[in-house]
């Protein structure tokens, strides 16, 4: 069915095995600050509206695959079609952010709450990702991904955004099973969702845990990490005859990586807040690690881009398993000139 | 001219000496889940009316004192009455927080800026400090406190609250020249302010770095940390025969609390998600530490409450230099019993 992958840098970094060089994506290239992108918006409505078709997910997937030389395409989508598919009624505002009509607030809320089908209500998802991978043609190989239970349920429960978490940390003291329950919940639906995609064609899986870092030590254990070893525990480990590596990012997290590698992920996300020297001393090479130049870095002029990436490069150090990319997703404003600088300083480093 | 200090246990607590139980005061004691502060509020119309009126400001400041046997007091106040000071048009608007009318965003505009005279631009906060000393008469230190020059200067270059701080970012990749000469002017007027503050009664100084944590490590050091040093270093260190301790509070700093420690400081503020534990491991109690529930442990039964208190004092371990506070501001939303089951854990606990 699949064409031969014809670079296949990304997965054999996440497993940390060698590679000529160091490969490269990017979190949301696909994204507005591509003209193109911003074309195809115009044209189809919405955000919600162009995840839901899979013919402009997968036009806006290969986008940045078409204007660079990368290393992996990822599955334009969001956290929310879970719960989307849960039926709570998600909205995304104009320069507001998600919100839900219908926010969780009670047991009897989480208890009836549906476990999608993702051959159903998430087929549009799993239909992009096949339609991607036949496009891709083998370039490149795909990510599938989904949010942490932990960062998913933020939303569900505050009914959008958050910057306190006022509402679901109020549930997780006053009824910490009720928490535990929505999060199981959302555990089994994230490693059905997860599978599928694998099945229809992702070569790799990321688990973004966006807000696990505004819990404590001892709640990031309990209310987050735990779900995502469920999740991790449970995804298809081989596609096709290849390994398909699974990657954790707690964004806020840095302090805990190696806790977080321990759950038996291939690799580790780490955000730009964390040098990637320490990181890889907490980890102790136990998994790969990808990152973490600070987003705001692509505004810099062109020399000093290339200083700020070749020091994130040599940051790591020799040896396999580092995969760059940014410590959190680009910026509307970034300019694409600057993206092909940064790809391109990447593709060139050679460890001295 | 001042009375007597009846309870001197914070001051003694910020300088590592023993006291017969630990010090307990909240970050933004003074604030909306207070009825009274409320009806204050009400009546003097908005925020910034109220940081600018002493006889309100200190109205405010004494509110949780009267109400609850706590430690210490801390100036109502603001930390963007800097900018103010520079003429930048500071408003705040309702449920949309601080806007400046003329952010600074060239070297012009930074070389325009003046460094305010804390005795007459600020006179409004330096008359505060001297009425609540005055109205406290004794019964707890009082705390004066400032910005650091980054977190201030993220609202002044981003005209208001951010959470990606592309504007500041992009002038720190770009003109990184123009970003210090800000931040040593900031300097410059923090330390003449806070300065002020202690010749009019402050007791105890503390630099809020909200921002920090949005920078790469080296970042922080380059343009947080090196500022909040020089301030340190400049502070009047005693004031009618005792010392004045100098508390550094980075929000989302967890991994840099020993190069925070290092720059002179007495004390170091931690935030939730780093355990005290390890926070004192990491500053090898070179510095007290003032720390750290997690704010949402106010929504917890009583019971709950009590366990997660008590958590927090018992993971500080024994010896001195633990003050106890949250991990940031108390939010609205919090009954007010709740913190009076708080204040009764804290002053009622031993370690065995």
């Amino acid at each position: 069915m699949s064409a031969v992958l014809k670079n296949d840098l990304l997965l054999r970094a996440l497993l940390r095995e060698p590679t000529p060089r160091r490969p490269i994506w990017l979190m949301r290239q696909a994204g507005r600050y591509l003209p193109e992108y911003r074309a195809t918006r115009a044209r189809a409505g919405n955000f919600l509206a162009m995840c839901m078709n899979p013919e402009i997910a997968c036009e806006v997937t290969l986008q940045p695959i078409d204007r660079y030389p990368l290393d992996a395409a990822i599955l334009f989508s969001d956290i929310l079609t879970i719960p989307h598919a849960m039926n709570l009624g998600l909205e995304f505002e104009t320069g507001e952010g998600p919100r839900f009509a219908h926010p969780v607030r009670s047991a009897a809320d989480i208890e009836k709450l549906p476990v999608p089908d993702p051959g159903r209500e998430l087929k549009y998802v799993i239909d992009a990702v096949a339609l991607i991978r036949r496009e891709l043609d083998g370039r490149v190989p795909l990510i599938g991904f989904a949010g942490s239970p932990w960062t998913v349920a933020t939303y569900m429960v505050e009914g959008g955004g958050s910057k306190a978490f006022a509402k679901i940390k109020r549930m997780m003291y006053e009824a910490p099973r009720d928490l535990h329950r929505l999060l199981a919940k959302l555990a089994q639906a994230t490693t059905l969702y997860l599978n599928a995609q694998i099945a229809a064609g992702a070569q790799a899986v990321m688990v973004f845990d966006t807000w696990g870092g505004a819990l404590t030590p001892a709640q990031y254990e309990e209310f987050s990490l735990r779900y995502m070893a469920e999740i991790v525990g449970a995804l298809t480990r081989e596609a096709s005859g290849r390994t398909v590596p699974r990657i954790v990012f707690t964004k806020g997290g840095g302090a805990w990586l190696a806790k977080t590698a321990a759950i038996g992920c291939d690799a580790v996300g780490v955000d730009w807040t964390t040098d990637l020297s320490s990181a890889r001393k907490m980890v102790r090479d136990t998994v790969a690690l990808q990152g973490n130049l600070d987003p705001a870095a692509l505004f810099a002029p062109p020399d000093t881009l290339r200083v700020e990436a070749i020091k994130v490069l040599d940051g790591f150090g020799s040896g396999p398993g580092h995969v760059f990319n940014l410590g959190h997703g680009i910026t509307p404003e970034v300019d694409p000139e600057r993206v092909a600088v940064l790809v391109e300083t990447v593709r060139s480093y050679r460890l001295a």
